[in-house]
């Protein structure tokens, strides 16, 4: 048996174990030599919105100095110290507000700079029936749709190898027939169908970039969704992940209840990622709202109560979550209460830029109780170490050679030449 | 142009007409003669449950006197003043509680009995969670869908000619995940996957009877629904129509919100029954209930006023629907107040036999309103006259001659030889 160091916290289905093997240039095992161990990313996806970062990067990328860079750069720091992904903002209407002059050039700078963090990034989403672009208004049915498989294909196909996680299509339930004002997605998905509209999407995307990992993603978690789900897997098209909204305004809903929604779910078969969660750290939005949208606050501090809750509210999300089998992303929605979807201070930092407790306990979870940190190992007699731990990037340094190694599903065996 | 009579009142799209040209034994028309004319039968499905009649029908059939024979009697004859088909029972758990032995013989009996007053016989329902036999409980997975297959070939079968109509399957948007005490439907349900299970009730049901007309019914008509419709035809299963369940216990939905409903499920073109109506007489179940079964009373009493209000909303009710253009069917759930379900007012009839006046607002509509009574024309030069009512079954006595004619969707030409 190889020495071994393990991270018996967390759920052992999260784990996994490689054992390394160091020599020399001669082959020779190193035997009874120290070796220093740690982990670099999770393969589990902890997501966060990047929408806050565009405007830097995009400065950063133009060598300006902005006024906020600072304060900026600092929520960069903190962002990056917890979080693995982010999700870009590709709304059509904002991203294209002016026909043939797509945002491009900014968000694959923002991807890019995300990318050199090492923070892999998502985009959001590809097809939706709000915040659509104005001049869609009034083309008939079929260019709308000529129109939407073009700027989805362009979009994927100018991110691939940048971006290669999307929504491809994000509420469909209510997408035919949501009253939402003057748009043209909702008469087009009255047209064609639900599934055709995610047929379409997932299909212009895959054509785009057969890598991207492609998802479907809702807020209503009812029944309904079900029975799409079941109607797109019969119909053929090829769904990688399931997403799940969890915006909780309105106050988390418990272990129990999330995780029997994910039973539900997981029931496919498929990844489930959770897409988009929100926890306030202030009031609660009353109970009575049913679209969020329509409560609207001039003003939604973040206080001290509330802030104890949100932490105690976010650790046992994740940690049931992270429980769950069938979960393999988390993506918070807002790292900063400053511009927070509604003005909700749903931030896991204030405004002001100061962490508030539900950043440091996710801090601690993530980069702590489910990370295994710089550790120091001895090589046994044939020069192995095991290493086990929470699935992801790992590096080894020994004698002032430095490797990375991975732990996956499957044990791995990797040799070293130090 | 022949002289006419025309049913002016009611919504046009349900009219049509017919040119009847009466010619005597040579060929000769037969010009100003005089003709009555009148309708014998509604093409719109106004339907109304015949679980009561069942024990009647299997008496009659034994030429046994029942105790409530006369008053079961009065109660037909009012039910067959306002209906043309019937509904009957074929709940699983009831119609087979010892394996092997289905109660056919009897439930074939009340259907003919129903045949020989002109009462069209729809059978509900082949496929359900609820009301199942208890021999099934845990029996593997793979036989009870064996079983449930062979049960829906064999009632078809059985039937056919007798009864064409079936719920194919029921309430499939709840089916895997309502928590419905032990049946072993749900588990199939779960395993198989909605779409599938409405594909094998089809399927089956096709295969015994291909004349057959096969509904998909549902009391959840959110977007679920619609959802689960889709995937059905995006799967290819062919739905004949499409069954809309309104208990209203808890109050008449309104014309606005049940015709928006009704748009809803127009989209998709296919002929929509409404399948399970109930108005209550009496007071309304408190809002907040969800399922209706939860609401258990000692007495639920029809009352003056309530019974006021039900006739009000039976005939706006039933005004809104037959104006709807894809609606095909209205079935009402209860003629009498006697063992009517939940125990609730619904009955058109009160438990002494007495008509309500919600009976009487609808036959109104369905025998007065709607209906052209006999009427006498006289044919013109070339021997013609021509009717214009509500589609369906007429007939012409013309000298002594009696003739059937039809009023469809094309304007009909017939010769009639008096």
């Amino acid at each position: 048996m190889p020495h071994e160091t393990t991270t018996t916290t967390g759920p052992a289905h999260r784990h996994g174990a490689a054992t390394l093997t160091i020599v020399d240039a001669s082959g020779a095992p190193l035997r009874d030599t120290e070796v220093t161990v740690e982990q670099t990313r999770h393969a589990f996806t902890f997501g966060n919105i990047g929408f806050d970062f565009v405007d830097l990067a995009a400065d950063a990328d133009a060598d300006a100095a902005a006024a906020n860079a600072d304060a900026t750069a600092h929520l960069a720091d903190l962002f990056a110290d917890v979080f693995n992904t982010a999700t870009l903002p590709f709304y059509w209407g904002r991203f294209e507000p002016e026909r043939g002059a797509p945002d491009t050039r900014r968000l694959l700078a923002a991807a890019r700079w995300f990318g050199e963090r090492g923070i892999a990034v998502k985009g959001h989403p590809l097809v939706w029936h709000t915040v659509q672009p104005d001049w869609l208004l009034g083309l008939p049915t079929d260019e709308v749709e000529q129109l939407l498989r073009s700027r989805i294909r362009r979009e994927v196909s100018d991110a691939a190898g940048v971006i290669d996680t999307w929504d491809a299509i994000n509420e469909v339930v209510i997408m035919p027939v949501f009253d939402n004002g003057d748009n043209a997605i909702t008469p087009l998905a009255r047209a064609r169908g639900r599934i055709p509209m995610i047929r379409m999407a997932f299909d212009e995307a895959r054509a785009a970039n057969p890598n991207a990992t492609l998802l479907l993603n809702d807020f209503d978690l009812s029944s309904a969704y079900e029975c799409l789900i079941e109607g797109v897997l019969e119909a053929g098209v090829q769904i990688d992940a399931i997403g799940l909204q969890t915006h909780m305004h309105q106050g988390y809903w418990g272990e129990e209840t999330m995780l029997a929604m994910v039973d539900r779910f997981a029931r496919y078969g498929l990844p489930l990622h959770l897409t988009e969660t929100s926890l306030v750290s202030g009031d609660l939005m009353p109970a009575h709202i049913v679209d969020l949208n329509d409560h609207q606050v001039d003003s939604w501090p973040s206080t001290p109560e509330g802030e104890a809750r949100q932490a105690d509210d976010v650790e046992r999300h994740y940690r049931s979550l992270v429980g769950h089998p069938a979960v393999e992303a988390i993506t918070y929605w807002g790292i900063t209460d400053a511009d927070a979807w509604l003005g909700a201070p749903i931030g896991l930092v204030r405004a002001d830029g100061t962490p508030k407790p539900s950043y440091d306990a996710l801090r601690r979870l993530v980069k702590q109780e489910w990370w295994l940190g710089p550790t120091v190992l001895r090589t046994d007699e044939r020069g192995a170490v095991q290493v086990r731990g929470f699935r992801g990037d790992y590096r080894v340094d020994v004698r002032g050679t430095t490797a990375p190694f991975t732990i996956a599903d499957a044990p791995a065996r990797v040799h070293i030449v130090a």
